[in-house]
């Protein structure tokens, strides 16, 4: 009979966000004179940039002519839409990225998953604890873990704990891996790696012929001078590192669906037989093979968020998060608990009030404040006692939220 | 080092179409006066149906104001897509479907390459010949054969073979295998399955445990009565079987990108331990750690496929298709060219006139014809010596391709 893959058995519980889901549908269900606030996923609320919306319709518009239809597109993306992205932003950074390097996509969350598929098997595996589930999990499901342990890690990855106590800095690995997920601006920590840090690790990967896949997709919340929005700032990255982007989050873009990869050419790894040969060559295949490239109309409303227009209503919209994210973080801090995070990233990373339980506190918020938040033990062991909120709400609905927060544990 | 995925190397040449694409450019540059004719990659040339245009619009529209405004998506798809498309088109063919059975994606080249990632490596595959290159070479990617013999097979994968000697039916494999792709109406064959023919292939994998990866991407062009739409019409399909559909043909999509996947459950494959799970349970958490759902505005277009108004638009188109179709068969015929398919398929799948190879005659039809179309054994070894045209030009192309043919070859 055909078998399936046991790997996905490994897996604890359903995926994070569809078991909050499920909590705060039964807890609505049972109290529907609740006015629920949702600060959990990490989705946003407001409304796509008038010039974004405006080349999403000429491109719709286009595929209703004869004369301006387009049929299958590169599955590599757009060269205009490449181009513009490499000019608009890397260009910015100092970075020089070949057309060739950069592929769109349609979302990093499946970019960060399907990267793998390029990889062998063998290769030792690092992520931070606590980390975006996907990281964990489609490595689980591949088959490079054993089961779980006690605590939630997975036997045969590397974990590298992030918490208040190491400044939410890993420690370089003791133990020698092949790839290293970071993500800078964190999720979900909301923390933010330095220049500095981040050329260590850059210069960790050479030294150890290691690639690190390095998930930006936060990059545009930055709002200090001197933070790195591309791993590729840093000197000798182009030949250790592959970066994953999104317009998720910096344009609205949870529910159009576009994302990036970069995969320079001077990236290499090893053949069994020890050649070295460019992961771009492999990457390209695997998207020819796999992917049919991302709808036309999505990539025309994403060249629209590089224009003048289009970026200055991009980060007006991003501004409103980031007040949020100050609202939440001095709101929170005044009422005497500890927060990280919310300066370069929207999500605030809070201690729970009197050492609660990541999920007691969950239940607890949301039965009592009726405000939905992410428990940090959901993100890894070492989120165990942390909280995670996000900035994308209303503005309305922040204030309120944090008025319940003061009302209950304030001074 | 990390290392990378030794399968990769195993693949033969790039993937068909960008080769073919390769040997057009240098073509057209190096004649660039001539009139060159595409009926070689399967992409449709149409616009989208007024009523697709007009839902896509308004999907948009959604996502400029608050109110309105949608994030992430369920990554199933949304249910009034899911529930349109069972009542709609499923229930008309007399298959009852739950909603939690059919998830929306992308494309069906994305699910037929990644609903692999849920079966185990050990399980033995078979497919037809010629065939879809995906399925062969997403194969050959994830590790499941060794490397190619001089014609082209892949050790490990049971190849089933398809020519005019035996009707482009495969005869069932003489080994026992546990998945077995199918494809009808065929790409590239353009060939179809009958309901007896269709019966006995679920019966065989009944009988044998083997589950049928049944990829309908072309069945919106059967016109003739009795031929099954989906495989969910045969008796006890749905606990052997699999489907692929695609709005990319049906409705113009290719460019768009939308698709779905029929994971019924009662479908079971076996644990290492020998217990049946259901394989919606693993496809389901497949989708939700690895995809992010369709682009919200492009499912709103392809709810307005299946209104009333939109279905008659697109039919309108495919009919079209159709008259190509009947122009080249009837055509060719004439100028004694044996074809096959184009009857309920937009293929037409020709024997090569004297006997010529498959690339051989790409080349003299790209070069002495400026007609571009598929050489057969791209698709696979008993595909040489045959040769792919598709339905998906202008008229006027049609016509102009076919009278060139007849100039060339016709008596």
């Amino acid at each position: 009979m055909a078998r399936l893959n046991d790997n996905y058995l490994k897996l604890k519980a359903g995926y994070l966000f569809p078991e909050i889901g499920r909590r705060v549908k039964a807890f609505a269900e049972a109290n529907p004179e609740a006015k629920v606030i949702r600060l959990g996923i990490g989705d946003v609320t407001r409304p796509l940039a008038p010039a974004v919306i405006k080349a999403f319709h000429q491109g719709i518009d286009d595929l209703a002519q004869d004369a301006t239809f387009h049929g299958y597109g590169p599955e590599q993306g757009y060269e205009w839409l490449i181009n513009t992205i490499i000019d608009r932003s890397y260009r910015l950074l100092g970075v020089d990225l070949k057309g060739s390097e950069l592929f769109i996509s349609d979302g990093s969350k499946c970019d960060t998953a399907n990267i793998l598929d390029i990889f062998d098997l063998g290769n030792r595996v690092a992520i931070c604890d606590p980390v975006y589930p996907v990281y964990n999990d489609t490595n689980v499901m591949i088959g490079r873990s054993g089961e779980a342990d006690d605590k939630g890690y997975y036997q045969g990855l590397v974990y590298m704990p992030c918490t208040a106590e190491n400044g939410f800095t890993p420690a370089f690995p003791t133990e020698r891996v092949d790839l290293i997920y970071l993500c800078s601006p964190n999720n979900p920590t909301g923390t933010v790696a330095t220049k500095a840090q981040l050329q260590a690790w850059v210069d960790y990967a050479r030294a150890n012929d290691s690639i690190i896949l390095f998930d930006a997709a936060y990059e545009a919340f930055i709002t200090e001078p001197g933070i790195p929005h591309s791993i590729y700032e840093l000197s000798g990255a182009k030949e250790c590192a592959i970066e994953f982007r999104s317009f998720s989050k910096t344009a609205g873009f949870t529910g159009v669906r576009c994302g990036l990869t970069v995969v320079p050419e001077a990236l290499m790894a090893t053949t069994a037989g020890g050649e070295r040969i460019a992961l771009n060559r492999l990457w390209n295949r695997r998207q020819c093979t796999k992917f049919n490239g991302v709808s036309y109309p999505v990539q025309r409303a994403a060249a629209a968020v590089y224009s003048d227009e289009g970026w200055a209503q991009v980060m007006e919209t991003i501004d409103f998060y980031m007040e949020n994210a100050r609202l939440i973080r001095e709101g929170l801090t005044e009422a005497g608990i500890t927060c990280f995070g919310g300066v370069n990233a929207p999500y605030i990373w809070l201690k729970t009030p009197g050492g609660m339980g990541s999920w007691e506190f969950f239940d607890k918020l949301l039965s009592e404040c009726h405000v939905v938040g992410t428990p940090g033990s959901g993100f890894g062991p070492s989120g165990e006692g942390y909280f995670r909120l996000s900035a994308f709400g209303g503005r309305a609905n922040v204030i309120e939220a944090i008025s319940r927060f003061r009302a209950k544990w304030g001074r």
